[in-house]
This record gives C-alpha cells, sequence and structure tokens, in this order.
C-alpha cells in the first residue's frame, strides 16, 4: 500500500510538464501544480496546511507541546530540465507518507517542500530554503531567467509577497531531515539501500583564464608558443589529477571552454575554462583549493602563459548533526555513512544554525541523477519511508 | 615613392573594418571594401581590370602574345579577425607595384587578389583558388558560417555567380608566383630580408570527438568518471606532446571547445575539439597523423570513453618549381631557402598543375603573426618589390 501510493505520487509529479523526464522549474506554472498536489496529498493525511512568503509549503502533524520548536521533514519538489523522477520529489512524498503513519507526538512534526532548490531557471538556487531561514536578500531577487523574467516578478506572477527581511519567515525549527535519492554510485557499490549523510559537500565554482600570446598555427614552432588553450587543457588534466589524490574530491569543466580570438588556425591568446571543484570538508576544500591553484600556476609557466583564477561561488562544506545522525543509524540498521557530493538545502538550514541529517536512498543505473535514467527501487523506497518513520518517532518526543 | 604608397596601401586596407587589427572576414562587406580599393589601384596603374564568378580580382598588363598563358602575381585580401597588417595583403600590394613598373612583355602579367584564403568564417578557406581551378565542389559550398549563413547564400549576396563546373574559371595560368610575409622566426634568425620557399606545408584540419557519459558533477566520484572534456583535454596535451617529436611539425587546437550537455554542473557527455595539424612533408605528415589518432585512442582508452576524428581538409604538402625558385633565387640574389609552414594560395594552384614560387619577406616580432603586432620592414618591403618587378620582367618573355 504505502510503496504504491509513494509510487504514485512520484508518477504523479513526473508527469507535470510533459515532455521527457521531469520538467518543473522555479516558481513556473509545473513547480505550483507540484505544490498543488503535495498540498491535496497532506490534506489527506490530515495535516495542517502553510505556505511562507516565499511559497514553501508545510503540512503540519501538531504536537502536544506548542512552545516546543518543529521537526522537519522535506525536500524540493523543483526539477532541472529532463530531470528525474525521485531527485527532490522523494525526500517530499517519502516524509508525508512517514508522518502520515505518527501519532501526534510531543512536538510538531512538519513536512516541508521548498521552492527552487536547482537553481536552473535564476542561477542561485536554494531559495526556497535560504528565503525561510533569513539568507536571501534583496540582490538575490533581481536575478533573471534567460527570458529576462526577474525573481522578483516571478513571486509576484506566483501571488508570493516576500520581501527580504531579519530572520526567519516561519519559526526556526528544531531539526532538519531530509531524504534524497543518492545521485551517485557509492550505496549500490556497498549493496546498501540506505545511507547516513556525514557531511554535505563544499562547493567552488572557478573561473580561470589562461593568457598567452596569438600567433600563426602554422609558422610557430611548438617550442615558441605561448599557447592559452594547450595550458588550459594541461590545467584540466592536472586540476583532475589532483582532485583525484584528495579523498572524496572532484573537479569537472563541464561548460564550453571559450578560446580566443576562436580560429582553428590562429594560436589561442587567450582561454577561459569554468571549473566545479567540491570536498566533503572544509580541510580538503581547501586543499583542493590550493591544488587547483598550483595546477594553474603550473600549466601558466609550463606553457609561458599568465593565470587569473578566481572564485565565482563558494559553498562552505557543513557537517551533519552528531546526535541526528545516530537517530538515523538506529532508523536504517546497518545503513553504511557517506559524504554527500550534492548541494542540498538541508546545507542552508544548517547555515542558519538548524541541526540537520541526511537519509541517502540508492541510486539505480550506476547513480546518474538529473537524467530521466536516474532510479530507485521499490523496496529501497519503502525502506527510507520506514526509517523516516522511525526517526521521526524518536524526534518528536525528544528535547 | 614606391615604399610609401605602398606603406599608404597597406594602411588603407588595414583600416577598413575599424576595431583592433584587420578585419576583413571572407566574403563580406569588408572583403568588398578591400577588393574594391584593389580595383581602383589597379586602373590607377592602367591594368585592366576582371574577376571571375567566384569574385577573384585580376589585373592584366597585357603581352604581346595573347596565345600564350599568363603569369600571375599576387594573394588573397581577406583576413583572419584582429588580423596583421600584411599577411596576404602584402603580397597583392607588391605585386601591383611591381607591375606598375614594368612595360609589357611577351606574357601577359597578372595581378590576382583571391577570395577567402583563411577560411575562418566558413571553415575550409582557399575558396577563391579552390574555385578558380575548379577544385570547388557543391558541398563545399553548403559550409556556413556561425549565424547559419552559407557560402552559397554569401556568394548570392556579394553577386557572385558561382557555380561548381569543370575545369578553370579562367585560363590556367603558366606560373605564380606569390609574394607573403613569412609569419615565422626564420628569416629573423639568418638576417635576411627575403627568402625563397622551397615547399609548402601540409595540413590536416581533424575533428575530434570523444563521448562520454553525462553525470553529477559532485556524485560521481572522478574514478567512476567517462568525462568527454577531460578526455579532450588529456588529446590536446598528447598531441602536442607528439608534435613536439616530429621535426618542423605543429598541432593547434584554436577555436572554441564545444561541451555537452553544457552546464558547469554536469559532467560532460560529448566534447569536440578542432585540431590543426601541420609538417613539411609527405612522410612527417602522415607520421602526424598517426600520432594524432593514437593520442585520441589513447585518451579515449584511459577515460572510458569513445573516440571519433574525422579529417574535415586534408591538403597535401606540396613544392615550389624548380625553375621559379632559381628565378626568384636570381631576383633576390643571396636570399635563403626555406619551408613554409603556412598554407597559401599557391600550394592550391600547384594541386591543379601550375607550376609555383614563393618569396617570403622577413618577419619582425618573433615572427609573430595573425595578429595586430605583426610586422616587416619598410626597406624588407621595398626589396620584396624590387625582387618582384625583376622576376616577372624575366617571366613575362619565358618560353
Amino acid at each position: 500500500m504505502t510503496a504504491s501510493r509513494v509510487e504514485g505520487r512520484l508518477d504523479a509529479l513526473y508527469a507535470i510538464g510533459g515532455g521527457e523526464g521531469a520538467n518543473r522549474p522555479a516558481l513556473s506554472a509545473h513547480e505550483d501544480a507540484a505544490h498543488a498536489l503535495a498540498w491535496g496529498w497532506m490534506r489527506e493525511a490530515g495535516l495542517e496546511t502553510g505556505t511562507d512568503a516565499i511559497g514553501n509549503l508545510y503540512g503540519r502533524l501538531r504536537g502536544r507541546e506548542p512552545g516546543l520548536a518543529e521537526i522537519w521533514c522535506g525536500s524540493h519538489l523543483d526539477s532541472v530540465p529532463r530531470g528525474g523522477r525521485f531527485d527532490g520529489a522523494l525526500g517530499v512524498v517519502a516524509a508525508l507518507e512517514a508522518v502520515s503513519r505518527l501519532e501526534p507526538g510531543a512536538r510538531t512534526v512538519t513536512v516541508v517542500a521548498f521552492r527552487d532548490e536547482e537553481g536552473c531557471r535564476f542561477g542561485d538556487g536554494f531559495l526556497g530554503s535560504r528565503a525561510v531561514s533569513g539568507q536571501l536578500d534583496a540582490t538575490g531577487l533581481e536575478n533573471a531567467d534567460r527570458d529576462g523574467v526577474t525573481v522578483r516578478e516571478a513571486l509576484a506572477a506566483g501571488g508570493h509577497p516576500f520581501t527580504p527581511g531579519d530572520g526567519w519567515l516561519v519559526p526556526a525549527p528544531a531539526a532538519f531531515v531530509e531524504a534524497h535519492i543518492e545521485q551517485g554510485p557509492a550505496l549500490a557499490g556497498q549493496d546498501a539501500a540506505l545511507g547516513v549523510v556525514t557531511s554535505i559537500v563544499g562547493i567552488l565554482e572557478l573561473q580561470a583564464v589562461f593568457a598567452g600570446a596569438a600567433g600563426h598555427a602554422g609558422t610557430t614552432p611548438m617550442a615558441n608558443r605561448r599557447d592559452a588553450a594547450l595550458c588550459a587543457a594541461a590545467f584540466q588534466v592536472a586540476a583532475a589529477a589532483a582532485a583525484r589524490d584528495i579523498a572524496d574530491a572532484v573537479v569537472t569543466v563541464g561548460s564550453a571552454i571559450a578560446v580566443e580570438p576562436g580560429a582553428a588556425n590562429v594560436i589561442a591568446r587567450r582561454t577561459t575554462v569554468r571549473l566545479d571543484a567540491r570536498a566533503p570538508d572544509a580541510e580538503r576544500l581547501a586543499a583542493l583549493e590550493r591544488a587547483v591553484w598550483a595546477a594553474a600556476d603550473e600549466a601558466a609557466q609550463a606553457h609561458g602563459c599568465e593565470a587569473q583564477v578566481d572564485v565565482t561561488m563558494r559553498i562552505d562544506p557543513v557537517a551533519c548533526d552528531p546526535a541526528l545522525r545516530d537517530v538515523l543509524g538506529r532508523a536504517a540498521a546497518g545503513a553504511p555513512s557517506l559524504p554527500s557530493g550534492a548541494g542540498h538545502d538541508a546545507q542552508v538550514l544548517a547555515r542558519a544554525g538548524v541541526p540537520i541529517a541526511m537519509l541517502f536512498v540508492r541510486s539505480l543505473n550506476g547513480g546518474i541523477s538529473h537524467s530521466p535514467a536516474e532510479s530507485s527501487s521499490r523496496e529501497d523506497v519503502a525502506a527510507c519511508v520506514d526509517a523516516l518513520e522511525a526517526a521521526l518517532r524518536e524526534l518528536t518526543d525528544r528535547r
């Protein structure tokens, strides 16, 4: 019953927007439709529903002691274009299923669906969790999508009266537990249905610009070149090698590499590479950052170029709360621990001082995500619901 | 007088298009403007002007014996973006200056300005010399620039009625002599104003497409990746190393590197690199081609990707005509011999059976070319005009 209901709800969310994959961009009619479905399911489960000024959705199972801060459990309902069936949606649907099995405890237990986690439309992401926790300022509202629509305009069109102010939009919770598909191969590799997250990765987005000298591709001997494109390639290879030397660190160049002046028969005088660098804790992130800078300097020196590296985005890694990890560990007996390589709303709440924990559900298909091929099994999803139920039951009565 | 007129004409061509450097893309209004200037200078010199169906420009000093094939001397007037003052333009302006000093001889002596030598806009290059010599077929007309405009459309817009057919657009010449800035450091290293070219480099343009697997930039461990962008970078580094092992061989990646799907936080499933590979003779070109293919295969294997390498352009190396080299050697007494690392219209005509020779003019600034810093001295340019005058005087009366 639980498994088929969860599956049916994931299917209903996935069908929104049509086309291949999940298509629920932030602050769009499709994200609204997902929130409307979840609102109905919360009502069906007898929860008390509400929203905040940015449009985050809450379904509350009221506790006996209104003076105690709430326990939150949830995730997000927006998706990347052609996204997967489980990313975000699973965390909301599983939380709802788990809470529907609970009797009221001491604390209120609240299912939460955040707005705009992915950031694909407006660039930044984590809009709902940043807004509710007082971390979204006025400049964040001026980001525009590719049609020129700003966050401010999209919020107004959706009827969300958010204005940046001080602090939380609603009272801060005592804890936040987020279930999420792993989006990676680690649990499958350990033959584990569930995993307890130790920390959420820190992310650096870097822009590396290499400046060399233009020249004729035929008449400039290899030894005389200051080839900015070759320098950038050497940098990519060296940065990847450096990441391999740091446990659980990764670097990725996923966007087009700009080469100037940009003719096949002209040696590049300037090449720009965007690099995404991640590591699970502050120490390893700092080591990775140093290694990436060293790779840029060494490539520049070897190729007679100049390197300029700028950090365009920095998200600090956060550790999950040890006591909450213990709760999840008991609720999901035998589940291994692992770091999260992806960013999640939980880390935003952690930055605002909320104790957080995350439960990962095994990914199939090699951990592919942000893709229609993203998948978790019905059994693993059922195990996730069971574990959330046990954890929330324990948390609602903790002081 | 000659020196200042040549200089003034190079300045006038350089000023076309505005901005930094020469900016006269193929089949553009700026290339048209250059041809219009040259047309006026030809008229001023009393030459008989004409064009062919692709828009190449001819200025003829009619000879006494119309049955004899013509002697051609010239180069091209298009430029790379932000190009140099001398590349192509010098060969046309110097030829015009030399011919303006001649009395009619037995053969007609013709100043030629070819269209689209550089190939920056549509990819292939040598459009004018290929077309006039019957080496441009219908498929070459479907190449498009980055706005989607095809060669066919650009020709129609420019009023050039070219359609691919058999053979030459105009009668084939008896010889073609091309003067060109060296675009390299060899003559400066030998303290020589002029050089006589022995052979013209062979050029391969290759497109290497690496196919890997998309994945989440944060959750896919380095060891599990099939990162097409990283594979392409490793290929670039390996191909450059291979070129360094072959004397006078070079490889260059000068155009933007396409990465798909193209998001900073998604591992590339597909990356496309264009590579320019050159070597001075057939044996070394074949060795270089084998080495580049091996570099692609090895990178693909190391990164779990598949490599597809296609040759998109192949220009065989060509030797200059020994008798014509002797004529240039007499006209430029003491000039050393050297190979050309750049491709030139002369080699296209050689492929069609025309005896060719080339005269190089010393480059300053380390041989930098395809750059506003490209330069030759006024004295060296004057020596070039003198040498061309003497050579053409000898050739017009040869049987």
